[in-house]
């Protein structure tokens, strides 16, 4: 058996934020994805020791910001290396308050969703949430950052003269 | 609302496949994705008219196969876009049957998983079935195919000038 076979399976990359009572939070994602059209529900997979677990277990609400592949890796880097426990992940950010209360970050989004949570799953160490989509935009047509884009510039493998190199700022992020 | 604010997300390209009793069948998805790693699981979200949800919700098995980004048209059309009740999908095509007595269709695989059903989930249209991971290979380093790719060979975005053009056989083929 060779787990490697997992890494070849394809993803985007997403801001998931919530709220509980008057907090806000969000963490970096790569597992959402769209379940029915009719109604429309998306479904996010997110670890249970993560902040964002607790608040959308309690509020049942969450956003979705879909990254654009110039996002840079610093902004990845607090989403997704730092906790909501330690830090209010949203200051100083261009973020909304949505029709669910969720907050909706649109610094370096393509497009966002908003969702209710119907149903979610326990599986494990996470917990897939799935939504019924209450709000959703498309605010640009920039390129999409994939998890596959986002590793590469990780590794170094698209080169600084790309056109779309992201910057050094956030290359000491550790996954 | 903008439903076209779905479409940003981001999916890799799939056959899913599996059996019930001698009969062996499998789709094209674009849903498939880790959910934990201890136990390693994989999630399959699958229309429960299609034939291949019949089949998984029998035999509780099911396999994964990770396309190339150069998988020819003609080859996803018939798995997406025509019935097992109708034709013998696995005919003449390389495939074996793995540890679980699913098939693994090897043809244009990057790499392929199996799993066992541990849970599901009823989403109206929709049964998200996960899988505990049973068997797993990376049978080459190609590129793999992205569902975003996939639709822009189909819109002719893709010029067939491009190294990684695809071929027209498929082209009439409808989502």
């Amino acid at each position: 058996m060779n787990l490697k076979a997992l890494h070849k399976l394809g993803y985007g990359l997403y801001v998931v934020t919530s709220r509980k009572g008057d907090r806000l939070n969000g963490q970096i994602a790569n597992s959402v994805f769209q379940i029915t059209s009719e109604p429309p529900t998306i479904a996010v997979s997110i670890n249970k020791n993560n902040l964002t677990w607790e608040f959308i277990k309690e509020s049942q609400v969450f956003a979705v910001s879909v990254l654009s592949q110039d996002t840079p890796l610093s902004f990845i880097g607090r989403f997704g290396f730092k906790s909501g426990r330690d830090i209010d992940k949203l200051e100083g950010l261009n973020y909304q308050i949505g029709q669910t209360k969720a907050p909706v970050v649109t610094d370096h989004a393509v497009s966002y969703l908003e969702a209710k949570v119907i149903k979610e799953m326990d599986v494990g160490t996470h917990t897939i949430f799935v939504g019924e989509v209450a709000s959703a935009e498309v605010l640009n047509e920039k390129a999409c950052m994939t998890y596959d884009y986002y590793h590469q510039v990780k590794r170094g493998t698209i080169p600084k003269t790309a056109p779309s190199y992201i910057g050094e700022e956030g290359s000491k992020n550790k996954t």
